[in-house]
């Protein structure tokens, strides 16, 4: 199993995942003079889907940055990286939830957890290669991953605010979400890769 | 991050996204004795799937041959690339309205903004690249381009006209999406990618 | 635009439509009680499933086949093959059309056109070669398209067939399909790739 | 028809079967007061989709861990290999029926049959390697051959027993094949994986 197969199958799953979203939003067969209520209802899926989907860019961009740092993968390694990959394509699900109740505590804390989970297993596969140093390259590897644990710690505690915010500021843990992605996207992706 | 990898994930993203279109084409379940109707009523669901897939088709390969002319990327050129993605990804949702509700205001004007959100990004991509010559091919990416600005420019203005006479003359507006196409599968792609 | 580029692309266009397929076999929700007759009931969808998955998997390994016997695209050829994709992925519309209305005229007539656009694409598309020399690999490409055009001929005269047929006995129109398909992948397609 | 792309086509596919696993999880459209109990009732559904996931995963990982014994494919070799794509893409309608009707006898059928089927297929493929020396890597592929023949025998055997315990013991049945997986992904894959 070379590290170039599990890229190659990693990133076909992120594509798929990224381009499937668009097939959760489901428009209700109106007459035409209620097209433009059914369009607006639908709005919060429109949101939902437009953030998922910079979501999965930001982990694809993640995941192809901490490939470059490893040589080689191990069995342990693939497996945790199949299991990133449950977690992402998952995300389908709770963007789901999340555009047909917006602003509602169960989909924001689902959503959370899914994010979590995702990020928690690239964490733990850091770790691993931390603690493999035969799979990684040397110090550029590890000092690569001291720059991203302070963001790692710091994504996964403002989504698990957004969890405890979503039954009493439903909107706050929404806009939480929002933030976290345009900071990845804006500050952290933009300056780290212009480096590397 | 190399431009090669960008480049397959963006292969994969068009290839799903123009496969997809066909799942949105519905068949109400009905009697054999109303197939023929049932069927015939589709028609316009069937003429936007076959105009946005040679659309799609248009993307892809317009983008491989602007890939064809950079070296390398940078950041601000992955992004602008998801971002193109995502308009991408997006034209199955109008492709279905404009199959439901053909020569209809609402969704002739959404299709026009779709496009012209995907061209302005392709555009916006052009400069970026003009403006960091270090990630271009020196003269021949600027020749290139400079062929390829007036087709942009006459493209969006196309799509903005079939925006405005949606309300009022939605054949028409119908009818430009469709001559658009054509002049740029037949007349245009041919005529550079040959030269190429 | 590589030739490379546009088999990978390809490749992956008939990966996709060819898994796509399961998504159109729905399972009506009933109680379980009635779990039997629901499944009996859509045996021909299965049917109808399999003999698609089939006859894609023969038009990928015929696209390959003959991808290998050519050195370069142009843009004509480009299109064409955009073309020959877009029956392709139009193939999930008439198998679940043949699954709902089994040994049923309209279905069986639009599954054959579908199946003669496809191959007269593909039958063009080396025609095209033919008369392009320089796409080719010279004396291999001829004798290869030789051997290749009296089946060509073959199939869309037996899908012809089954179209004619499809009204007055569809039970034979259906057979014909299977039969085809049986002889495609049994005798001719073993046979040549074994050669090669 | 090379080895390489054969792998290619087939990667493509299993990320697609994975990917769209997702899709078969439908939310009834519910008040939100209902929300809690409606996802409640989709556990079995969850806990279906994360099973086939890495059953699709273990079946990747095995088919690549065999292409890697092989040197070149022929044309028998490649249709028992879309016959083995066939099954892997059928894995989401089983999944889908043991979601809706868990611990029911004819999904928990359904789905060993499917199971057993690509299981069988595989194991084909690994037979006409072994008597079609030309097409494997010698010594060291009858010899990797050897250690999963046992393995592809138990794993058949407990899903035929999961099958006859369908109907009288399906909660057994089921949980037979979660053991299966466990074992599949914790013990045998990790041990053979590292080794080579």
């Amino acid at each position: 199993m070379t590290k170039t197969r599990l890229e190659a199958f990693s990133d076909g799953v992120f594509a798929i995942v990224i381009t499937l979203l668009i097939l959760n939003i489901h428009i209700p067969e109106v007459d035409y003079a209620h097209l433009k209520e059914a369009l607006i209802a639908i709005i919060p899926n429109l949101v939902s889907y437009v953030m998922s989907f910079i979501i999965i860019g930001v982990y694809w961009v993640a995941h192809h940055r901490n490939f470059m740092l490893i040589s080689k993968v191990d069995s342990i390694f693939l497996w945790l990286n199949i299991l990133l990959l449950l977690f992402v394509s998952f995300i389908p699900f709770p963007t789901y939830l999340i555009g047909q109740y917006p602003f509602r505590k169960i989909p924001l804390i689902i959503y959370g957890f899914n994010l979590i989970a995702a990020n928690g297993t690239g964490f733990i596969m850091m770790l691993y290669i931390k603690y493999h140093p035969e799979l990684g390259l040397g110090e550029k590897t590890l000092k690569s991953f001291k720059t991203q644990i302070p963001v790692y710690i710091g994504v996964n505690a403002s989504y698990l605010a957004a969890i405890l915010l979503a039954g009493t500021f439903p909107k706050i843990s929404y806009a939480i979400y929002i933030i976290v992605l345009f900071v990845l996207v804006v500050i952290y992706q933009t300056k780290n890769i212009i480096k590397s």
